[in-house]
């Protein structure tokens, strides 16, 4: 049995986050920041995970059928773990297997920052295993199965971020959970982006509902907010596949404000997103739920500029190329 | 001739700012904040004004026919004199008289903080005007002079501020310029907030342009947000007459964002709005065009929390109560 390592995009949605979820179009993208997860069949039954980066010094994790040891703890990388667990159990089901695996994970992201690394950490997980027992799973299998550790993990969950982890590329989105459709948009241009983080003070799920609670107090504007965002949506598709980064950068500005009338907005994203617009992006919005998270930043010839300002006042920055490919494994030996 | 003492309030506006400009609603409000304009008559034809508290320590300027003499020029002061002098101008003219005024002005506001001291001015200096030399102005002539003024000194100007500063109370205004309606609103309950501001950078008429600028680049989209800051706008209409103030601020959030959406907020303009609801406010929002400014917020039992917070970032905050008087003359002797 070989020693394999699938590696997932992360992602960012470009457009429509919120009001994707009451049925309008989102655009999401992949990123050039990778998850690596190497995989190492073992003889007996015992899942053993190791996990590194995932912001922190690195934990390593044993399970025993339903027995859990932990040589280090913490916090939000244990909560990445038991995606890749989910993801052996499901993978292993679904293949009619039991077998045990020694996993490695590695990522060039930070853990719960709305870049898609829990998602990430699933599909590369679910292709790992599967290749490490000979297995080769479709984009689409992959893609499935991703959703559904998304779904046993979180309770809900959108296909959105493990359909990007898979496909990479661009993706438009339609509809969300049951009636979901995705198509793959030829975006020719390289669009170069500052990515910024700030410690999220509430989760997506406290997001989302605030916007229902908002949607159901003032259904008319809120509703015309959404419908707004779907049109911006439906032109920065036109945009991206024109490679007008201006138009792109305006809808992003817009976007961003739409979002903020949705209340999901905050004083430390909204500086973020400001400061990038005085540094020279062409547009900037938050990116997510909201709630603190990350902003993104088109900045094309001012990356230098962009990044350096948001340093000032993010937790993180990272310079990330959108569109990079889906998962891929490759065969150690 | 009697020596008199002409008062008049500032304003902010609470909702609809720039979708005015193309045929939506607007929602105005006086604040507890005035200028009081003392005139005594004179006996030869000069035009001497003193002015003080307009952000200033102070300046005269004495204009003899087309001759000027500035005693002491502060730059902001100076701008708001002109309207003074206007205002005399253009009242003697329509009351076919010619007689120099003393006046003095004092004002509880900043100049140039988009809270209509201009406005103002202008009309308590009509009212005081006409006053001392025995004549009694309607509300609609001081008004309709109001804005005569305005639209001279400016070049162009909304109606809006001067309607305000004579009648007083809340307005709903509709349409610009050559048809302009507005409808006083029945308001019962005390609406307590804090008023913040920040030195501008852009002027009114750079931020209309840029508003133009996007609306012409992105037709559908800007047209949509215009249209759903009219419908908040006729929502809050309903929020102010039942006097509920957590609709109300609900409200303004959402407004805020459109207006981000449009482009007229920034990074300090989003962090005041922002700070002012961590520490408590029901909803806040900028007010005017944008570009730097003022915001408000309302601030229900958490007056001393939210001016305190935004003491922390603002040049200048005050406390302000909305629909306080229009203008009022006291004949003093």
């Amino acid at each position: 049995m070989p020693k394999v390592v699938a590696t997932a995009p992360g992602k960012v949605t470009l457009f429509g986050e919120h009001a994707v979820v009451y049925g309008y179009p989102a655009i999401v993208t992949s990123i050039d920041r990778r998850v690596y997860v190497t995989a190492t069949p073992r003889n007996d039954n015992i899942i053993n995970i190791s996990a590194y980066d995932l912001k922190t010094p690195g934990i390593i994790v044993t399970y025993k059928g339903s027995e859990v040891f932990v040589t280090t703890d913490y916090g939000k990388s244990l909560s990445a773990v038991s995606y890749l667990n989910k993801a052996v159990d499901i993978t292993a089901n679904y293949l009619g297997i039991k077998r045990g695996i020694d996993l490695k994970v590695k990522s060039e992201m930070p853990v719960g920052a709305g870049l898609g690394t829990s998602a990430a950490v699933s599909v590369a997980t679910i292709a790992a295993y599967a290749s490490a027992h000979g297995y080769s799973l479709s984009k689409d299998e992959i893609s499935e199965l991703g959703w559904r550790v998304e779904k046993e993990v979180q309770g809900l969950a959108s296909p959105m971020d493990t359909s990007i982890a898979t496909y990479g590329g661009f993706l438009k989105l339609v509809g969300e959970r049951n009636e979901f459709h995705k198509e793959k948009l030829e975006v020719k241009v390289e669009i170069p982006a500052v990515i910024a983080y700030v410690e999220r003070s509430k989760s997506t799920k406290e997001m989302v509902l605030k916007v229902k609670d908002l949607f159901e107090r003032h259904k008319d504007v809120v509703n015309g907010i959404f419908r707004l965002i779907g049109e911006v949506t439906e032109e920065a598709e036109e945009a991206l596949k024109a490679g007008d980064l201006r138009t792109l950068g305006e809808l992003m500005n817009i976007n961003h404000g739409l979002l903020d009338a949705l209340g999901v907005s905050d004083a430390r994203l909204n500086e973020l997103v400001h400061l990038a617009r005085v540094a020279g992006a062409l547009g900037s919005k938050l990116t997510g739920a909201g709630g603190g998270g990350a902003i993104i930043a088109l900045a094309p010839g001012k990356l230098n500029e962009v990044e350096t300002t948001l340093g000032l006042r993010a937790s993180i920055t990272l310079r990330a190329k959108f569109g990079s490919e889906g998962v891929k494994v490759n065969i150690m030996d």
